[in-house]
């Protein structure tokens, strides 16, 4: 739970928040090593396939890492169900399978066991935490610390970025690359976080609204998801996610003109499949906010525009903060303390 | 579209709903010697890996074969996303993988060209649907009718229930098993469906709500999300669907005594799984609703209460029944027609 002594509501995660240039600048420097020895031994063992496992916001960054492996290393990706081995008693052929699991607090037990029954079914193992001493560290055969420096707010956010940071310099690495790409995106987020303005202005929009509608696809649909999660979390508001082509297969039915839609579009291959949905959205008059790059801009209702310059595949590092920003703007506005989410408490453990 | 003489709103969903014991019947006795063909064949290629691919109602479905795959087969296995390939050109390595396509309708562009660069890159590829004349019946080496007849309602119904235990009556014969527990369904189904007044009851609770959870653990979690579809697309409800532990993982937040949970708890080790987090919400005073076994009614402010002989992995081909009857139930009680969902069309074409 929280225990920040300033009693400004949020100034927990409104602190996080604001550390993310930083998280980002640590990973891109002093965690690159660790990143690049975590490669090399699992490229080693030459995986032919990759299972992630990891809950809640962690299990976003999975899904982010899941569309890497499946385009960057061309290797088949699932998202673990752990309750299979936990629950079912599963004990699957893992052999030539890598299993990544990621968690902040590394404290679940359910992800722990997970790890160790897929080591002692023959697989490979890689955990990806925030805390060294956690015991899903200890549990893997090789982890990969994200160095966001302690969290104390219950709602994750430099541990959603470093997670995913991570999650790209591994694969990058794994593929021989050096990393430059994610050069300047400390600076991208420091510049976004600057522009609390304009986070706040579409906040105010949803000032009275109970419910939201998040879409991206591909690389952003994780990205979705997260900020879902968080507008939940803080803001209480019923917040679906959906990939642009799930929506169109029955949610639509649900969007009238009273469901304010979030479309998540940073330029690239994932906004151009998106846009035949954003233009149905459009021609239907919705209410569609467009977090995104110039080329899905003009369809929106109200916008924030992001860097077109970032590469798709590391939007999703910079396109959550605007959004992890409205959500503590919208619940500062309904008169919550996201720092004090009823019912939350920082580590889940759930068995 | 619907083209129903009748008039009657529901019509058509109503009676596919209704059909659903034939269908299942159809299957166990008629169906079982495809799924039986198509088992020996795949598994004679020796797959190591799974990969499913789906959208919308057929994705549950596909999650649902998941864990079956999982628990019963003891192989890895994944919900593919098709844009890694389709809008990324993501060309895996997928030799020793096994690709099931599930689609009722078999037309939507993305799928067969999913299964189509899936066998490209080496995939033993497996088609699923309920249109041997379809695109991704052709695309794919194998293809398994799952019998379902015309279905012409916008929701699908009787087509899910096909595609659910033709998953399981493939999989029951991929381990030699003799289909024998499916036996008694179509008669459980059957008189599930004669319950309708007690549905309506729960529906009449649900008048006003305009959000309503679900949540569910194993193989119940894809009930909880098909249930949670059909809500949306015919009562335009903002459905959420979590799994036991997920839910405690943030969404948790945004239970307050105003927003019922439904929770799909048929006897198993997922119930056992999913009692701690109903416990938590019955303390809490939620309004929870259990179409669950005897296990978990002792919670329930509301309830469905399933037979108890039907064993958990086909439970989700009978707890299905009244969480289709809520959903038209709620449809129609808020003067929607369920056969003509807002910006709905039977196949959704998504590229």
């Amino acid at each position: 739970m929280s225990d920040d002594v300033s009693g400004v509501p949020g100034s927990l995660m409104a602190a996080e928040i604001a550390e993310q240039p930083q998280v980002i600048e640590r990973l891109t420097t002093q965690g690159r090593a660790g990143c690049i020895d975590a490669a090399r031994w699992v490229r080693d063992r030459e995986p032919r396939f990759v299972l992630l496992a990891a809950r809640g916001t962690s299990d976003h960054a999975a899904l982010y890492l899941k569309y890497l492996v499946e385009v960057r290393l061309g290797l088949p990706a699932g998202l673990m169900s752990p309750s299979t081995i936990t629950a079912y008693g599963a004990r699957p052929d893992l052999r030539d399978v890598l299993v990544v699991a990621l968690s902040q607090s590394g404290g679940s037990p359910d992800l722990s066991r997970t790890v160790e029954v897929a080591r002692e079914c023959g697989a490979t193992t890689l955990a990806l935490t925030n805390n060294a001493e956690s015991a899903l560290a200890a549990a893997a055969d090789v982890h990969l610390d994200v160095l966001a420096g302690p969290e104390r707010a219950v709602a994750a956010t430099k541990s959603y970025t470093a997670e995913l940071l991570a999650s790209w310099l591994l694969v990058d690495a794994w593929t021989g690359g050096t990393g430059a790409a994610a050069q300047g995106l400390a600076h991208v987020v420091a510049h976004e976080l600057d522009r609390r303005a304009e986070v706040a202005a579409l906040a105010s929009r949803f000032r009275f609204t109970d419910r939201v509608l998040l879409t991206g696809r591909g690389y952003s649909y994780p990205t979705a998801r997260e900020a879902a999660l968080k507008l939940m979390e803080t803001s209480y508001v019923a917040a679906h996610a959906f990939s642009g082509a799930d929506l169109l297969h029955g949610p639509l039915a649900m969007i009238d003109p009273d469901l304010p839609v979030v479309a998540v579009a940073p330029e690239g291959a994932g906004s151009r499949a998106l846009r035949p949905v954003l233009e149905l959205l459009h021609e239907r008059g919705t209410d569609l906010t467009v977090v995104g790059g110039s080329g899905s801009l003009d369809l929106a209702t109200a916008s924030f525009a992001l860097d077109d310059a970032v590469p798709e595949e590391l939007a999703p590092v910079a396109s959550i903060a605007p959004l992890q920003l409205l959500a503590l703007e919208m619940a500062l506005a309904r008169g919550h303390d996201p720092d004090r989410p009823r019912g939350l408490s920082k580590v889940t453990r759930t068995l």
